[in-house]
């Protein structure tokens, strides 16, 4: 479909939006990048709305009393109160928890859709918060309540591989910026400073000295130092996270297994630099890379921003789940070989996700294209929001995207959501992703020229132009992604000519269409942007029309779990098929038996009843005779080619797929994302 | 094919073979089981002769060596001095690597086939070991060197859930009944009986008190006690065995995990009279299981014989690769979920693998079913055979059945094999299951008229048959597996009519021919065996032809991860493609880029040149081209159904595939046994 010019209806104009301040990426005018993230965005109803909502209401508001229960403020109470022994959990990393929380409920105080009530809540607990980790950090600027508490005797950043103490520092750290940015407030920022400057003298290259040879083991430091830097304007600390960075491939001591090293593990087998594919454990892979992205951006380093290029386009192309999601290892938690994506095992650990978002809105801005915000979308509306229950209270760790007929008998296998987790990385990070989602939203390009819509929610969008138009806002109403359209209103027009940039979905690249604020409005689409220069008018409106028309998905080839198979998406949704949602089938066959029949086309189902209201897709199926297995007794499942493969027979069977954030919320059964077609 | 009675030829008789004792499974005349292992065979030539060639003169030859470096007989002689600390390697069963190296020994001495120098060695060596483990051994009867050199303030018995102390002192039985039988020393069995005796103290029916909760985490005494009731006729350690077995199911602590409990990892999650799956940890669930059949055969329990029944036919129909291979969970090394059987990652612990042939040789005693035995050829020959070099002195720990193009970026993920692990459970593992090969190649029937050949090698095969025949006598000729004909000749007639029953392998059952001693002997052929009951005359000869054509075969459909393929068998062989045996392919492509024709006949190709000499398989493939992926500059490797998937295309190509155990002999490269037919 082309795109079809239409006339513009004009619309009453809207008030202009609060103005959150900068988000989790902050990049000066002189910054190395296409992009700028100025733009002012808010959600005011919809979709991520209410997901918003219970996560500020829920997930969010429980957080204290969850940390309280896991033992992770009492933890740092003795550590504030100079006592040992007692320490509570196993993880080293107990505080990250702590200050993930802060950073999330940082984001949601700047959220201007906070109730007063809520907000003063949450002030409370971070004041209370704040102060403790104050009191618990030691004269030196070290703050870490896993070596204060249960191992005074270790010298500090001694056990780099497993210790997390540059990790939990990089959480204090975000969490003390996002408190700065949305508050204003200092106290946070004071502490993270102290131990930054701890951490900057005792590595790097102006270090007084390096106690120990490695690195640590898990990378984040590297993107809070150089968001430090960013709030502070102290160079310093995106000097360190470079030499961080830089210092990687070879430092670490082998941590052996089974007569073999991983250094991959750690991502400290070859420099970033070199290194030709991502590998290892997901989390700290995705992370280190966000920070070389952030070191890019920030400094112009070419053989930087080749390598984070380069690690993009592999994870996206042959390491990546339809639904975002990557890790396709349970053991180390971590990526596989190329186009290894299981999906009954697939790992895709939330917090996986989350930092595939983190990697993929850095690489956005630093290069300007729309693919790095296409995966944004997806893995924001698949691969994160399945982390989390639609009631906010339960959480998934990881993900898989096939759970068996059978499944129950199996221990372990199929995650059920869960409150908290001992090892609870996942529940804050989801907290603290969904509370800053504002900012994935918008940006303008460096030029200021233009103000770009990379994600679609009903609010608002504002930005200063100062290469051309100077302040302008944008009213956004949509029910996206249910819905097919989204309209923009121009409630600030600025004072000059601009340009609108709106993101066409990959997957909606031939199947969208625009209505222009006037017949001979220009515009031009190219790779993946929709851009319409002109003078504003406040009430002029765009229209964007997307494909929500229900899709079947292959795989590339060389993706084996998925041969044969064909998914089911509708816009940026990726669907599935739950077992509960089964008409009775004939002879005892259960999910794993049906075959879709791809000529009958999928339907939108809107069902206002399921899910907390969900447009599902309906499929047609038939279900497989179970095939004679070989051998007397039928005993053996593999049998010769010659005897061929039964074909789906019966009647066809209507199939309901629900969205895949949604699984899970009801009983316990199978599920699959990929459905056979043979 | 229907079986072809055709004339004889008589050969000339050979000499009477020699005696190997009882080998692993020892079941008295009064034991409520189908079939006795009392038949003794030798294996001459061919096959698996050069593998146990290997297997003496460079695995085990070099095990004393292998357990000095690794100080595992440090560790013995720090505990024989009373000394602690300095406890070398982290396994708490360094032991145990010990214990199944003096299995392997004792099992190796036992064949004639061992040279006298070869036999002294061996001997010097087990005198020794055999000696330190005596003066290692507390007064008590317990004996451990990780508990007493490494944790010598811990109670005994009191972590059972990972201090493998009951496993280990299984392992130490097992080499002991070993010893016994194959040279009549009892040393080993003396301190054998004496940690049995306190171990039986201790826990039990009639122990004095039980000083811990909690079952040993991982299974092995069972069949080790069960062993050492039928060396000694002390029925007391077969209660003990039993009273373990029924101990499981609630009785140990749960392990935590994520915020989930998972006793089924150590199969204490069911009574296993009541378990519906095989669980957990692959190697532990399968000891078990031969434990309980052990027991089933001794005792008549009818609750654990329909177990073992049960869980067998689960497991054969829903768990285990067509190698044989199971355990399809890198993560605990464990069991999946029905039909879950990814092949890129498939753990298929080497150690499994012979479980598994543990568990069904003790199924066939216990049945006379033939499936069992199929199993167990098909284990032999691929999911075990692969955990060995073809020089015998490398070895996997885990067998893929898939590794991937491009999978020499990621570390860790193609194993290599190496001379010795951390965790060196499967080396010695490995040379016991070769050592003790012979005993599983025949039995008798409970009745004593029938002598069974259950695996096919050249060589001997005699039996007393005390309801017909008496001693009689069989010269096996064959070059199976690479052959199609099976010869034995009579060489012992006995004194009546009797009966020889071969096993017809469940993939020869359409495609097999009997030539018989003379035109009009009776035969008859039912569930796998072929049975020919007469008076037999020295020299008569019976010629089994079994159907070696290569084939293709298919996995049943909930295979997802066979989804689309076929794999190549010929014979008990399971055939892989390697990277280094294909031909250049155009525009770069790899292995994962081929699509078998399946109209193409499969091809023997004799290749006495590759592998130590082979019959490779040829077959007929193409390319597929790669598909352009999705999103503008193809990033994305997904895309709409509507686009179709591009059929192969070119030349046809011819590859080769070897047989999958001697995978991994060469360079390293991409390897696959399902390979793709869209």
């Amino acid at each position: 479909m082309s795109p079809s010019p239409q006339p513009s209806s004009p619309q009453p104009s809207s008030p202009q939006p609060s103005s959150p301040s900068t988000g989790p990426v902050r990049l000066g005018p002189e910054a190395y990048a296409a992009l700028r993230p100025t733009a002012r965005a808010t959600i005011a109803d919809g979709f991520w709305a209410e997901r918003r909502r219970v996560n500020a209401e829920v997930s969010i508001a429980q957080g204290p009393a969850r940390l309280a229960k896991a033992g992770n403020l009492a933890n740092l109470r003795r550590a504030a109160d100079g006592e040992t022994g007692g320490y509570q959990g196993w993880a080293p990393f107990q505080d990250s928890d702590v200050h993930k929380w802060l950073e999330a409920a940082a984001w949601q105080l700047g959220d201007p859709a906070t109730g007063r009530e809520a907000a003063a809540e949450l002030t409370d607990h971070i004041t209370e918060i704040t102060a403790l980790l104050a009191r618990a950090q030691q004269d030196s600027g070290y703050l870490n309540s896993y070596y204060q508490v249960a191992k005074p005797e270790v010298p500090h950043f001694s056990e780099p591989l497993w210790g997390h103490e540059l990790y939990t520092a990089g959480h204090l750290i975000q969490a003390a910026v996002a408190l700065r940015r949305t508050t204003g407030r200092s106290e946070l920022l004071d502490t993270a400073v102290r131990f930054a400057d701890h951490i900057a003298d005792t590595f790097g290259p102006e270090g007084s000295g390096r106690p120990v040879d490695g690195v640590d083991g898990h990378p984040e430091v590297e993107t809070a130092l150089v968001e430090l830097a960013r709030e502070t304007g102290v160079d310093r600390y995106t000097d360190l996270a470079r030499y961080f960075v830089d210092r990687r491939g070879g430092a670490l001591p082998a941590t052996g297994g089974k007569g073999t090293d991983r250094p991959g593990y750690s991502q400290d087998h070859a420099a970033l630099r070199e290194a030709t594919a991502v590998t290892g454990h997901a989390v700290r892979q995705l992370y280190l890379l966000a920070g070389a992205a952030d070191i890019a951006a920030e400094t112009g380093d070419e053989g930087l921003r080749t390598a984070v290029e380069r690690l993009w386009a592999e994870m996206a192309a042959r390491q990546t789940y339809l639904t975002g999601g990557v890790g396709a290892h349970h053991a180390d938690e971590g990526f596989g070989q190329p186009y290894e994506l299981p999906n009954d095992r697939s790992y895709c650990e939330t917090c996986a996700a989350i930092a595939s978002v983190h990697f993929s809105w850095r690489m956005a801005l630093l290069t300007g294209e729309a693919r790095y915000s296409d995966l944004v979308e997806r893995t924001l509306y698949n691969g994160v929001l399945c982390g989390v229950s639609l009631s906010g209270d339960r959480y998934l760790y990881d993900n898989p995207l096939h759970v068996r007929d059978g499944h129950a008998d199996q221990e372990g296998v199929t995650p059920r959501r869960v409150p908290w987790f001992d090892c609870a990385c996942c529940p804050p990070n989801v907290m603290r992703m969904l509370a800053s989602l504002p900012h994935y939203l918008a940006a303008t390009t460096a030029d200021g020229t233009e103000l770009q819509v990379h994600q679609y929610a009903s609010g608002t969008v504002a930005a200063r132009l100062p290469g051309g138009g100077g302040e302008v806002a944008l009213e956004v109403r949509t029910n996206y992604p249910w819905g097919d359209r989204v309209e923009f209103t121009v409630t600030g027009a600025g004072d000059g000519p601009w340009t609108l940039a709106l993101r066409v979905p990959h997957w909606s690249e031939d199947g969208w269409s625009v209505w222009l604020p006037s017949r001979n409005a220009p515009y031009s689409y190219a790779d993946g942007w929709l851009r319409l220069t002109r003078t504003w008018e406040v009430g002029e409106v765009v229209v964007l029309m997307l494909d929500m028309k229900p899709r079947l998905t292959l795989a590339d080839p060389r993706v084996d779990a998925a041969r044969g198979c064909v998914a089911i998406e509708r816009g940026p949704l990726v669907h599935c098929v739950e077992g509960v949602d089964l008409p009775p089938l004939p002879d005892g066959a259960g999910l794993d038996d049906l075959v879709v029949d791809t000529r009958a086309r999928p339907r939108d189902a809107e069902r206002p009843d399921l899910l907390g209201g969900v447009t599902a897709v309906t499929a047609t199926a038939r279900v497989r005779p179970r095939p004679a297995a070989d051998g007397a007794g039928g005993w053996w499942p593999y049998r010769p080619v010659t005897d061929g493969v039964p074909g789906p027979a019966g009647e066809p069977i209507t199939v309901t797929a629900i969205p895949y954030y949604a699984w899970a919320n009801r009983e316990d059964g199978p599920m699959r994302v990929w459905l056979p077609v043979i």
